[in-house]
C-alpha cells in the first residue's frame, strides 16, 4: 500500500487534500516537499499492473454461430471472422488462446470452471471472450442462456486466488438477435463490386449490468439503447475495430486508452447507402466498465 | 473523421490492419510510410476532447440527506461533507456549480430539463452528480425514485444538440440504504480520540445498468456485489477519494486515468478495528462505464 492510500481517519474531515509531509527538524525545506509531492503524484497516476510474469495468461474464446432450433435464434453469420481475428490478435499479445465453438451451456461452464481452478500464479492476467446473442444479463450458449455474473464470479478473489490483484478482462460481443423483434437486415451497397453477398446485420442492444469486482474490466460491444452491427463477411464492427486497435497499439498503449479509441472508431461507422431505409442512422457505441485499479499494458515479453 | 476511421468495406475481410498508403509513382519510400504510420498511430491514441471553449460548463449536484418518511429511508449522514467537497472541487476545475438539496422528484426533473434545454455551445462539457440512496436502476429524490436513464436520456444528441460530441459526465454515489435489509452500522474505532461520534455506514451495492450513449461516462461509487461506505464525519469514501484525486491531478491528468486511481484508493480502504464484526472485510470497489470517444483533460482555462 503506497503512502497515499490512507486509512479512513475518524473524526478528521478531509477538506484539504494537499499532502503534508511530517518534518522532524522543524526546518522545512519547501522545495524538497514540492519535489516529493510531484514524484508521489506522478507515481499515483502511473501505477501499472505487473505484466512480466512468465506467462501472459489464458484467453478463452467462446464462439457461437448456430443455436439449438428451439431457441429460434438466427445464425450469427460472420462470427468465424471475429474468432479468427481474435485468436490471432491475442496470440500475438502472448496469450495462450483456447477457442470453443458452439458449446452447450454445461460445457461452457465446465471450461470456465476448469480455467478458474488452474494455477495462474505465473500469469499476468486472464481474458474471456463471448461472441453470441445476449439477453438482459445473459449470454446464449448453444442450447440455453447463461448468466454473465455466474461466469465472472468464478474469477473473484475467493474463488480464484492466483488471479487476485491481476486484470480479469471480459469481452462481450452480444446483442439481442431476435429477428422477430426489431432486427433489421441491411443490404450494404457501398461497394457491391467486391462482394454482392455481404450484408450488415443490425440488432438492438441488450441490457447488461455490471457484475464484477476489483481488477475486472467488462468490455461490451454496444451500450444500451444502441444497435450492434455485424458484417457477414467482415465480422462485427466492434471486434474488427478492437482487433485492429490491439494489433496497432496493443503492445504499447494502455488498454483502456485503446478501448476509448475503439469507442471512437465504432461510433464513427455507419451503414452507408443502404437499401433498407430502416438501417440508416442506426449508430453503435461500445462501452467498457472498468474496475481496474492500475494502468494495464501488454508490453512484449522478453523471450 | 480521421483517415483511420474507415467505413466498412463490403466483401473485404479485414485480417491485416497494417495501414497501406497508396503510392502513385510505384516508387515506395518505406521510411516515409513508417514515419507516417507512427504519427497517425500516436494521433489515434492522443485524440482529445476540445476543452478550450469559453466556459467549462455546468455541474449539477443533487444532494439528498433526508427523505419523505413514508419511504422509510435512513438519513444519509455525512452527505453534506460530500456536497461541500464536490462544490469546491468542481468550482476549482472551472465549472458553474449548482447545488440542490433534498429536492422532490418533480423538481429534480425540472432542473435537469432546464439544464438540457440551455445552450451549451460555448461550454466544454456537462457534469451531473447524485448523492442519494439508489435501487436497481433508480435514484431516490426526496419523495420518490427516478430512473437514471430518464435523466441521462435528456442529454442525448437528439434532445440536447449543443452537447453533441462533448463529454457528459454522470457521477452517482448511491447504494441501497434499507437498514432492514443488510445494511450494517460500523462504529469506527481507529481514532476515537478525535471524534467518538464518527461512524462508517456500510450499505450493500445496488444494481446499475448502463443507460448512456456516445461521449457519456457513468461513474458509480460501487460495483454490484460490493458495499458502499459513508463516514458520517468525512463523507463517503468514493466522493472523498474522487475529490482528492481531482484536486491533485484534475488539471493535468486524463479523467479516466484519475477514475482508475480512485478505484485503487477506494479498494484499498477498509473498516479497521471495527466494533461491529459484520463490517470487517466489507470491501468497496467503484466502477466507471465509459462511452467516451477521446481523452478528457480539464486543463486550466486561460483567463
Amino acid at each position: 500500500m503506497s503512502g497515499s492510500e490512507r486509512q479512513p481517519q475518524a473524526g478528521h474531515v478531509q477538506l484539504d487534500s494537499r499532502p503534508i509531509l511530517p518534518t522532524t527538524d522543524g526546518n522545512e525545506n519547501i522545495t524538497e516537499v514540492d519535489a516529493l509531492n510531484i514524484s508521489r503524484q506522478s507515481r499515483d497516476l502511473e501505477e501499472q499492473y505487473k505484466m512480466d510474469h512468465k506467462r501472459r495468461g489464458v484467453a478463452l474464446i467462446f464462439n457461437h454461430e448456430h443455436f439449438f432450433w428451439q431457441l429460434k435464434l438466427p445464425d450469427r453469420r460472420g462470427t468465424m471472422v471475429d474468432r479468427i481475428n481474435l485468436n490471432r490478435t491475442f496470440t500475438d499479445l502472448g496469450f495462450e488462446v483456447r477457442v470453443f465453438d458452439d458449446l452447450k451451456a454445461k460445457d461452457v461452464q465446465k471450461r470456465i470452471d476448469e480455467a478458474s481452478k488452474e494455477d495462474h500464479s505465473d500469469a499476468d492476467c486472464f481474458v474471456c471472450v463471448f461472441l453470441s446473442h445476449g439477453e438482459d444479463e445473459h449470454i446464449y450458449a448453444y442450447d440455453e442462456k447463461i448468466k454473465i455474473q455466474t461466469m465472472t464470479d468464478m474469477f473473484r478473489g475467493d474463488k480464484c486466488q492466483s488471479l487476485v490483484g491481476k486484470p480479469k478482462i471480459f469481452i462481450i460481443q452480444a446483442c439481442r438477435g431476435d429477428q422477430h423483434d426489431d432486427a433489421v437486415i441491411a443490404h450494404d451497397a457501398i461497394d457491391s463490386r467486391e462482394s454482392p453477398d455481404n450484408k450488415t446485420e443490425v440488432d438492438a442492444a441488450t441490457v447488461f449490468t455490471l457484475p464484477a469486482g476489483a481488477d475486472f474490466i467488462m468490455c461490451y460491444s454496444v451500450a444500451q439503447g444502441y444497435y450492434s452491427h455485424r458484417d457477414i463477411v467482415n465480422g462485427s464492427w466492434y471486434i474488427q475495430d478492437l482487433c485492429e486497435t490491439l494489433r496497432k497499439h496493443g503492445s504499447s498503449g494502455e488498454f483502456t486508452e485503446l478501448l476509448t479509441v475503439v469507442n471512437r472508431k465504432v461510433s464513427h461507422r455507419r451503414v452507408g447507402m443502404c437499401r433498407d431505409i430502416n438501417a440508416i442512422g442506426k449508430k453503435q457505441i461500445p462501452s467498457f466498465a472498468s474496475m481496474l485499479t492500475k494502468k494495464l499494458y501488454f508490453h512484449p515479453k522478453s523471450k
